[in-house]
């Protein structure tokens, strides 16, 4: 259950405070030329500028590839990485060992497991996408061979919404706005934003928008690996995510047949692309256009109630008491600007995914 | 890709005016008495008057078990079922075998597949949703056993919204309201917006809401199967869904941390579970509750432009015109009644299969 | 776990003396024209001559297709058939339901389920490869497609044993003897042998070889999905399998290095193919060689001693006897006849299902 | 692909000369102690002494865990682990870059993947057998829990053969015989014999037997999902495993069913066991038997025949040619000692996985 994917499939492992994280990409075809150094970049782009909105945890998150690599090319074999834990002050969390945060999957890791790494979040945290960034980076540079380019950025934090059409975005500069907005005036609204949040001691949620151009016909599996399944179920097993929808979404709820309807032009394509590039759970080949909605960080800086594990001398717990506390760690207050990364390399793994298996498809290959 | 699930897995088949469609639920647990009948009721449930928002098939939907169960108790076997096609008049269809409808599958599927059944929608016919209800009737049984109960209902038909908390719900009778709405007032609000859009040759959007009660504390597979993943995959699996949020959903991207933040009880619940019962992708306990956006769908009575090729001689498409025609077939004007359904099924479903693959989550079983 | 394949998947369903057996196969590539004769003349293939090797019983094995095909061309979509069960005489079986047959799987079933259908063997019944064969017949049409054929026979029935190398032999007309050995001289000294077996009132063991020629070069998966390794899941998977061997099996550990080594010649073939077609579990292009051991059917028509539940008034069983009894039930004195059918059958889906694989292994695609 | 298992999957990476080999195991139950110790002693078993069967090459394969366990407890996510690669010592392999050595995977792999690591083997090395080895030792201390004990030893190597009963063998102590087989008489035939292969610049096949104690009833998954399948499935992805077979495996093929028929005693069990442990696929709860045939290793110090790649100018294989060579790198004589603890290990790895499915198979669960 630490795997996603069909044919290209990405396990990771790794707690926030152990000594690594990291992932085994298995089914990446072999003989493909990889610039490593996207790998790293990614990762970067998913730690941004502290001043902003930052943990204050300076993870430098140096990857290493331990296999599946030879002078630049894909071997067929596995690629494994690791990223090694450095800056993990764990000493922060200590008090959290018999307490739960609100908003948190302490009380649930625990309820499931009987045990849990309460440092940090062990493998709740969201520390563990740092290994979907390197990954998806990876199926990217597989997608870049066919001409598909994804583009993730903030559409909302809070109340700021990017009201811009996507093609008045700087979308090949994403990752130089510090919001990842791409937009100079929504970027700078949102900046205050977070500025004004963070002085009040609180956190604020956000939605990511992602776009991807270059779309071939025919990706997804009925009916049960929809693209649009595929692509919920990578988006929804992200940290933090509350919601997901493709083309009009929930407004699509709200309209008739006749507006939502895709006109079509003589080439096959539509004029407005209402459906976000998916219809019957197959790509249509026009942009792919969807969403994910991100719940405000629960850690945040103001004093909050935890529950507390009443202890006996027998070291059970008995009863359960609330109390006011100051949560340890080093959090953001926001975790969209992050989350554009992670939404990135999640579409990159499905469609890469999607991409292999549709290969599979049709019987023509006889002839081949 | 035709099978959905972990350990409880359902393969489903069959084309909206071939011979039957069917399925098979595999990994079921042995032992367990099984009402068939509730099987076939939850089928007809499915069916709503069609008065009110039928297509005019009137498909009897008689479901046939095969194997798996004997002397009404689980085998555990594979249940293979199905259901014979009875009332399809694919000649309606013709006009289809070089046209593509807008907002529908039959494009995509031919760019996939390189052929499809067009009569009725073939394989995208979210007639294959019935097996879905089979199957997970045969679920929701094993989850009523660990008290587990499930209602979905109609929340949202176009502007018609329902605005009564759960709790005021006359939730144990949700499929005597023909809307699938359980509350008098929204109920017949929502019958006359579908008149209206009848009348007016269109068809209308929606939004189901589900909740689920006596839920389990622990279900779900961090970190790429969690509960959050694990249901958007379903939902968004759905013929026409097109968004899907959990507890505050995308309501959340616009709140604070110290809004968000579910409070504690001092007996581990929370004073609002606006979590919606999933924590770090784990079940809380307390209970579940989701939406899922449907469009409207997109045969409608008006006259549509259909994208029709233009076959030479030879019989390969040659160009392509768009042409308006009254599209053929027998359709709802509003999804939502019959998706209610569908979306108590797929929640059966993912929520069992998530109960059986915990039970191997936690290590204290040497000592049962 | 009713399920076989990575892309190609078989699921199967059904027990000996329910309403039905059956399968769907998805991941079957779509637009390939089928011929479903061949898949009844494998059924009926799988049926030999009762008066030689029969269990009296007297299946005809009608295969009816429900989905997946139209107008003699695959969709893409689910397959699915179905074999009524027409001949059973369950009343036959009564006696079984609380004792156990020796070597049957009886007992381990009721352990395992806590209930069976005990009459033929529900779903333990050998009855359920003639799924496999339908589901083989298939996929061996798909492979056709790309010159492979695959050739099994029997190679030996008890101490009878085909002593001529493979390119003698009737390879074509496999079916027309009796006992599946191409082979007149062999064929007649099984038949002779099956004779004396069934005066004996025993059964008897035996051996399938298996051939493949045409194969591409570059199947199998490594490292867990290596093309030994899915062909001895497939055939240990049959019904009293207890042994499989690929090129020299068993004999090539008394071999030395220099013996067993395979010799090249330039053209990258080698001169006498030791390793059966597959080196380092990836198929050389050369000829597919291996076989399967099957033990005697357990079911002899000579008494033989029971394990006896001795049940109390309130139906739970209270210690065992063991009671001397003629088993019920038409049995046949040796599975190799049919085990043909099913080892060819089983070979069809493994080679099929690497072969759609093989298709996502190199990164060459793009260019295509 | 690189990975192994339904619940406890373990996936693995690494080639040969790269920077490591590892693996992730996941699916690991939570709150079980686990001694680390073990896996390292695991991974000391595995290299042989040197004197008699080494290959020279002395790694000291020491185990790094990443994560998935705190102060001595599984946590219930994935617990990763890597092996650096130290002695390697790749120039030997240059002369590799364009021959193909008999018997390897050289060609298969160059031919599946375009592309291969031809150092020592890559991938296609028996050094990625020690990640078994460690993920084995860790699912065998899950199933000591449950009382269940794994032997496997060498029974034959060469013409040397293991004659003696089970149960007068030195079981306990089999990492202390060299050649890994428990009787003092046979292990110093199997290191004469070893010896004088050595010297003959030979190499020379064997079988491991395994037999494992303590099984529960009712493991294995039919029909698929055989516990013989399973098995089969496993040691057939060992490198040089050329034959699997259960019970009386190949020799059950000359046996009369009056003959192999197990003979009930009264408390269920049988008087000899004659099916090792499986009836029907599923786990009889007597001890499971059965063995493993490997070839002799291919790479033997004699000069051999290499087929070699013409180049061009321009890089592209022109013909090939054969050429007589001493091969390069340091190999075994005989790979069984080696394989006794990797058929141990995934013994124990699919036995494991075979436990945590079962618990899923039957209803009763809801009274728990």
């Amino acid at each position: 259950m630490n795997t996603f994917g069909r044919i290209l499939r990405l396990t990771t492992f790794g707690e926030s405070h152990g000594p690594a994280i990291g992932g085994v990409l298995d089914g990446f075809p072999a003989g493909l030329d990889l610039d490593l150094q996207q790998v790293q970049q990614a990762l970067d782009h998913r730690n941004p500028s502290q001043a902003v909105i930052g943990s204050g945890r300076q993870e430098t998150d140096q990857v290493e590839f331990l296999s599946g690599i030879r002078q630049g090319k894909s071997l067929g074999s596995p690629i494994a990485f690791l990223i090694r834990n450095r800056d993990a002050r764990s000493e922060d969390y200590a008090v959290l060992e018999h307490a739960f945060r609100p908003g948190h999957a302490d009380d649930t890791w625990q309820a499931k497991y009987g045990i849990r790494d309460y440092r940090g979040g062990g493998r709740a945290s969201a520390r563990e996408t740092a290994v979907r960034v390197a990954g998806g980076a990876l199926a990217r540079q597989l997608l870049a061979g066919i001409g598909l380019r994804i583009y993730a950025y903030a559409s909302r934090i809070g109340e700021i919404c990017l009201e811009k059409p996507f093609d008045q975005l700087d979308k090949h500069r994403i990752y130089e706005y510090p919001s990842r907005c791409p937009d100079a005036v929504a970027d700078k609204a949102m900046l205050e934003c977070l500025q004004r949040i963070r002085q009040e001691g609180d956190s604020i949620g956000g939605v990511v928008e992602c776009r991807v151009t270059g779309m071939p016909k025919g990706l997804g599996e009925p009916v049960y690996d929809k693209l649009t399944a595929r692509l919920a179920s990578a988006m929804m097993s992200i940290n933090a995510a509350r919601g997901f929808e493709i083309g009009r979404g929930f407004e699509a709820a709200r309209m008739k047949g006749s507006e939502h309807n895709d006109l079509w032009n003589t080439d096959g394509t539509t004029c407005r692309n209402l459906c976000g590039g998916v219809r019957g759970g197959i790509s249509t080949g026009e942009d792919l256009v969807f969403r994910v909605a991100f719940k405000p960080i629960p850690t945040i800086a103001r004093e909050q109630a935890l529950l507390v594990e009443s202890e006996t001398l027998s070291g059970k717990a008995e009863g359960m008491t609330i109390e006011k506390a100051s949560l340890p760690g080093r959090h953001d207050v926001c975790c969209v600007p992050r989350a554009v990364s992670v939404v990135e390399a999640m579409t990159a793994l499905v469609l890469a995914d999607m991409y292999l298996l549709n290969s599979c498809s049709r019987g023509d290959w006889p002839e081949d």
